[in-house]
């Protein structure tokens, strides 16, 4: 899901490094950018970052659990490691890419992980959206290892990753931002530095926990406007000229037939799984509650996307929010 | 407070109207427009606009409860009249402004209420925001009596109605639109229908429920990123070019320092108060109750809305429930 | 459903009374109780508290919407009435038993409705549970006649309706409740006083309003449990003997297999509708937004049933929250 | 805060067992109850805990960070170790009570803590409440080390400590269960057997959060029915014999002046502090997030006494919810 819609923001790096590794397909081997580097984690998102970079000149080295997507990235040119300390013996700089905190604990400090073959002065960059307090565990460990870790979710869905124009929120230490942004900028458009580690992950979490109430919001008031009489693309057009507009409204409509090419106007398929939304919304609590911080309407926003997970949304796009409050019995007539 | 952001609308009324209200202030008393009409309610919003109206050209009969209202009204101009029904004999055409639906319903259906005396064909222009039911009652008894009723409840504050360039959500049969469109025009810029009587109400409603929702989300949202670490600007900036982006986060962010010239860096004085906020949001309840439609985040919204009301944030403007979220503990040292 | 579940309340009328009305099946045709008396409504509730009226020896006058209705309660020996006006006009004493607030508007001060004959001293007894502020409405209304009216919504299912066990929660003047004990006590067990008109309706909507809360509550708890790891027997014996018991854990527990004669056990057939549950949540709403008096969990409940209801749980009874809130995934393998 | 309220369980384990420890101050030397055993953690209930140990006749060796909680035990009669370690090596029995998961994480796993020199075949019994899964993870660990360890976090607060009439929610196998009530039996009345480890939390914090959602769930209640015109005293009276009643309506009224002798009549003094509630709402949070099951009323609940612990609750009892939904401004009057 291209959850940036705007290109406006001024990015804090410098454009000759944009230009560097945006204008040129022809790197220097010598240069310790195009040094070998590794990729863990190839999954829908990893794989076409993995692409990218190898694209962009990078020799990489690779794992992932799974022989299919080795296979498919080895045919495109990688070298293949057998664990990710192997990986991590290879490489001084890499890239991960995993599904949840778990896998991030276990990729770098299980048994043959990362931390247990780190070399000194490794880059390591984060790009999973997990619990800020395991990135900051992560980065503690590094340190003593000797090597610097980022944290650097993404937003922007597989489609973004393919044509890499991802934006990178990245915590860390102001020579590590930099280092990450001369690889992370090869597979977005926006490397934004967001403070210490784990500010990356807090950025996304606060992006999609705003994003996640938002659509329900946008989801009840179309819902109840229709139920009061108004047509649905009238609202739409009200709410986007007053206080009410949201990028829910506006570009991401969850009432079918108000905007063309969006999931709601293709039965919810494509766009951003409601069980995703659920696991965002959940690192939201966690951080929530550990910060103490109150958030009702976040935590409201949580338990209605898992109990549409619970009632089959968990596949679909997170706007069919609009679906699931509608009355199922109307719908049926 | 400015509900409505921009001014990008297309408006479907012609031009041709608009420009006759806006560019002449010398009105011919011969035509229907010009003749004299009525005002009902002259209070902080009301005041403003029946003086727009007088400056435009029309001949004002006016009823308040207020002495002093009134007072200031007659001095600019206006024939005072000794009650609703007063006004009703003497005009037939009139606007109303007021608090409530019961005072609505009074006005309208007391014993010396508009409907004792409404003369066939007059239009009835009613800008209060209140229960679309209690609308449609009112214009089935104004069709009884040979009359039209329109609901046309506003966005924009006080400084709007000031400037007439308030907007109207209105709401009734075309003919009825075309011919308020006239009027409302003088007190606006923007004059949108809605559908038929009630649908102005439920467009206001609608907005301000998804206005309630955005504005705790992003109180929440700033909250938390703050207590995770994040540099509120840098937070309102990320969230600005990302999907969480609304209108509360962008041209009226909650958190003070963050934009100038808002209520939330002046210490939430103006703007559009708690208390009125926990009105509209009550609305939509009960519209939302009787049409069967769930709302949890309006609902809760509105919940939040009457506690910050009980604890002295009724005068405060809205944006403070990032403050009512706050920890008070660490604010006092 | 039993609302109530124990008999332990000592009720404020003098046990004579209850005597004279439970005691003795030969009433003496001269006394005031015995005389002619009025019901409106004869639908599930209504129909059954009117046979144990004509038990007790009251010769009724009855009247209502549905031909079927009315002929069944004929041949049990009641006189039939062409309108709620003709009822009135007939007797001094009434009972109506009615669905929702509109219901009562219409049968009260309707064309044909009971305002338009009713005689002076006539006591009305409306055991609809409908918004205290309409029951108020009609109290008022009724003073202007010379008449008395109480609210006296009942706690107790269509079972206590039949066997006469109901609770009435009566609003009116000490002589109005006096009065309408002798009628109230004919059909239930327990007629309670709970303050001036319209409190009947508010002790009812307040009861309703924290089952509603309690039964979801208990409903996320066990199936929290459950998930844990805990036995749903074990847990509700360790709730019921701890601070978390109430009438939900304790005697209708929502969780299949762990109390037996529930509708929980029974695929959530009979008891108390999801539908019903709904309705009275939204006067519990509408009579705390009016009273501004904010209700967090009773909103969210609200919101709940709502939704439940739109999803074909409105037919089931109000129980069936543990199963909404249930995975529905693994409820299908 | 006793969280018991009734004493009718029946016990799982036998009451001989019971009776050896309660009937007997003149322990045996040779048995193993008698034996040395540790205890770490002597704040406010771990002080009261370790001390009826001591009086059953156990010889205590103890550890503490506080030199104050650890002097006070000592001249009880107790031992004094100088880490958790030393408990461990001079043991093979131990009680931990101990605030947040983080300390038992600590005191269990860190550099001189109870896993670093545990023995063979010890039985460690953590009376914290804290994240079930710590719980299980700690036994994990343990069991690697060749002792048991088990959850048995208590219900009842510091009187209920002191008189040795806690209550024992215990998570593990039969036959640690059956040993650990030996010793757990010395500090309260009822030892339950939930299950398996981390079932103890599952069951201590299901409890809690039904608790935590019945409390505000009455405080709404009582609030509303107040302002509908309800005599409190009046309303507890009718919601107690009717479906309504929970614990916190009966036993533990939230409204000042209905029940004496608990915290709502002593300006809120005493019992359970609504920080606590919110730690413990935030465990079941945790929980629920990780087992995927939706607890809205409960995340709800969390909120409310998270922003009542920011607004100055903290120190409170959580039945105070009932003052904080209350409207302030008429409080003032």
């Amino acid at each position: 899901m291209a959850t940036f819609a705007t290109n406006c923001f001024k990015i804090s790096f410098s454009s000759k490094l944009l230009l560097t590794c945006n204008g040129s397909r022809h790197f220097s081997s010598s240069t310790a950018l195009a040094a070998r580097m590794g990729f863990i984690g190839l999954g829908n998102m990893g794989g076409h970052m993995a692409r990218n970079l190898i694209k962009k000149g990078h020799q990489l080295v690779v794992y992932d659990v799974s022989a299919d997507n080795v296979k498919a990235i080895k045919e495109a040119g990688a070298e293949v490691a057998g664990s990710p300390a192997e990986v991590a013996s290879r490489v001084t700089s890499l890239v991960s890419m995993l599904p949840e905190s778990s896998h991030v604990q276990q990729v770098y400090t299980g048994p043959k992980g990362i931390f247990s073959a780190v070399q000194k002065g490794s880059l390591l960059m984060d790009c999973s959206t997990i619990d800020p307090y395991v990135s900051r565990t992560m980065a503690t460990i590094a340190k003593q290892h000797g090597a610097e870790f980022v944290d650097a979710p993404v937003s922007g869905g597989v489609n973004a990753a393919r044509d890499a124009v991802l934006t990178f929120m990245v915590g860390g230490p102001d020579s590590a931002y930099n280092a990450a942004s001369l690889y992370l900028s090869c597979m977005g458009k926006n490397v934004v530095h967001c403070g210490p580690v784990g500010n990356g992950q807090a950025a996304k979490i606060c992006n999609n926990m705003l994003l996640g109430i938002s659509m329900i919001g946008t989801s009840e008031t179309m819902n109840l406007g229709i139920k009061l009489g108004l047509d649905p693309k009238l609202l739409a057009k009200i709410l986007n000229m007053s206080s009410g507009r949201c990028w829910s409204s506006e570009v991401y409509n969850p009432c079918p037939g108000v905007l063309e090419g969006v999931p709601s106007s293709n039965d919810y398929k494509g766009g951003f799984g409601t069980a995703l939304m659920t696991k965002d919304l959940g690192l939201a609590q966690n951080a929530a509650t550990a910060a103490k911080s109150p958030t009702p309407l976040g935590s409201l926003a949580h338990q209605i996307y898992r109990t549409m997970t619970n009632h089959g949304f968990g596949g679909k796009d997170f706007s069919s929010a609009f679906k699931f409050l509608q009355d199922q019995n109307e719908q049926k007539k």
